[in-house]
């Protein structure tokens, strides 16, 4: 089956319109006609060669959602017409003790990414800037009709990557929560660390998104460039989720952790950071990194942002629109998601 | 009350009886006649000046072991004749939310250390290497009937060291953890971890003391000097407790660990690590710290320790061989403490 898409044709080169290919519907497939599909700033640094070599053309795209147009003959969690999305992963080995738990994302001998992947079947994988998508029947989650589906796009990345550790670490009533960093992570990070019932604090660099961060449901908002805001909180809160992804001082943030707290790091900067062992050692504290979330947790994240009525805060583009969009993420110039509108690559 | 106790005169210097004053016992007061005391590698350190600058003469020792002699009028957790112990800590502000919790070690006004330090009154703690002491109520410990007392001083502070990250961090039936370094409290890690019912592998430079290690309790040993240790139990063990102060390759040992598990370090090397976030992301591990244990705990300790008939491996001395021992702790020539025969002070 020949499809539209958007690829990058080489590292660093802007997206151009091209027709791929995609499998045939196997036994265990779902064909998938795109509505919908998020930019993640992940798909930038692929495209740009940041992450070592790709095999280009590469699609990107990793935050779906769509119709079921068809399904293999032994799938039965899904029928057409449904509503699904396709996040960061679309196989894994299954079999290893990590797929077993249902930690695909650390399946022992590699997920499979949605995109610039070796599938199983030897096949590059192409991600979600494109009209279609066949995609195992175990790794398409249910969109449920009370999330707009638009917004529900960068569910699959930003909003599990946050939902996971917030989850994990026991966000909830009671708990102190700060999120560092307000951008397309850092949003849905406030958003779920407030739906679970946390108070939420967002460290942001400066305060120039200070009102966006208490409308998403924040309940205080700090300038990290100001050092009183290091002294003010200290031991203050039981998990910070970092979603920048530059080197941190990991010190001086686990000096905000109250004793047992945990800091947890979404983004990974290349290079190592530094770190005093004093630092967890003098509060039982924890320096802690989280990727994506499983499937079931994924299901779970997304019932749950039905439940409560979030999806992400986006800006709606045509396809044609992706290189700029590209430039303006880059430039920080979002709030907070872009989101392709599918229809345009017909 | 003037008792014959050993002190350190100033830093480096060797150590030499002395008498000191010990306070009145008040009203929440217990006058403990001292049994057994061990030395703890701290203790050197503190002696010689490796931690700044200490308030000479110091008579160190925090793992205590004795009876009670007299109780001030307001003590019903302790009676006169009960065989008690005091660990690393004599004191803290009892009202911070960490001491409210339990978690003393972590006092947010700084808890009082049992030598070396200032009381709450205002005067300087003098530790176990002594005769006799007299420690606030609250953190006098039991030492139940079913412990060798001499057996027992050490787990004051090497029990607790290592059993408050092996119970925080779940090790239990069905949990690889590993203990890396087989000393002092390395080897109370595999007593423990063993007792809890994990299955337990020591990590140690060589294989010089493998016999021991297994004797001991653990199932498997292995050599960190050989660079085959690394590749054989990548991704194996949910726990590491490195019971290790010198500096460690922490992405090596990180990569020890099967997703979700976590290194937790109760020593501290003097010197910032370095960490590459992606060991952590890429299994949603955590690198922790741990500092001995809340009075509940370490009274939790010591009644699973007489449970499970777990003590020390000490070799008892007079008090005048005490610098000896020291010499014998820094040349790692001992399996695995030495203890005090108190009575030698007399």
């Amino acid at each position: 089956m020949q499809v539209n898409a958007y690829a990058a044709p080489a590292a660093g080169e802007p997206l151009a319109p091209i027709v791929i290919e995609r499998r045939e519907v196997g036994p265990n497939d779902v064909l998938i006609q795109i509505e919908w599909a998020g930019i993640c700033h992940s798909d930038i640094h692929t495209v740009n060669g940041d992450w070592g070599p790709q095999p280009f053309p590469v699609v990107p795209g990793h935050e779906i959602v769509g119709k079921v147009v068809e399904v293999g003959s032994d799938v039965s969690s899904h029928q057409v017409g449904d509503r699904v999305g396709v996040g960061c992963m679309v196989n894994s080995c299954g079999e290893c003790a990590n797929c077993v738990k249902g930690d695909e994302q650390y399946c022992l001998k590699g997920m499979v990414g949605t995109y610039a992947a070796t599938d199983r079947d030897g096949t590059t994988t192409q991600g979600g800037y494109s009209t279609h998508v066949v995609v195992d029947a175990d790794f398409v989650l249910r969109v449920p009709d009370g999330i707009d589906a638009a917004a529900a796009a960068p569910l699959l990345c930003a909003g599990i990557t946050t939902y996971a550790p917030l989850k994990n670490w026991g966000a909830g009533p009671g708990k102190k929560v700060a999120i560092v960093g307000l951008g397309g992570l850092g949003h849905m990070g406030v958003k779920l660390a407030h739906a679970l019932g946390a108070e939420v604090t967002v460290l942001s660099q400066s305060l120039k998104k200070q009102e966006d961060g208490l409308r998403l449901g924040a309940d205080h908002y700090y300038a990290t460039s100001d050092p009183a805001t290091f002294e003010e909180l200290a031991g203050q809160f039981d998990l910070i989720v970092n979603t920048v992804s530059a080197p941190i001082d990991v010190d001086a943030y686990l000096g905000l952790l109250a004793a047992g707290g945990t800091l947890v790091n979404v983004g990974a900067p290349p290079e190592p950071l530094s770190l005093n062992v004093f630092s967890l050692i003098g509060g039982g504290k924890s320096f802690a990194g989280s990727m994506i979330g499983g499937i079931a947790q994924t299901q779970e994240m997304l019932d749950f942002c039905a439940e409560h009525g979030i999806g992400a805060e986006i800006e709606v583009i045509s396809a044609d629109k992706v290189n700029e969009a590209y430039e303006r993420v880059l430039a920080s110039d979002v709030r907070y998601r872009f989101v392709i509108d599918a229809s345009t690559l017909a």
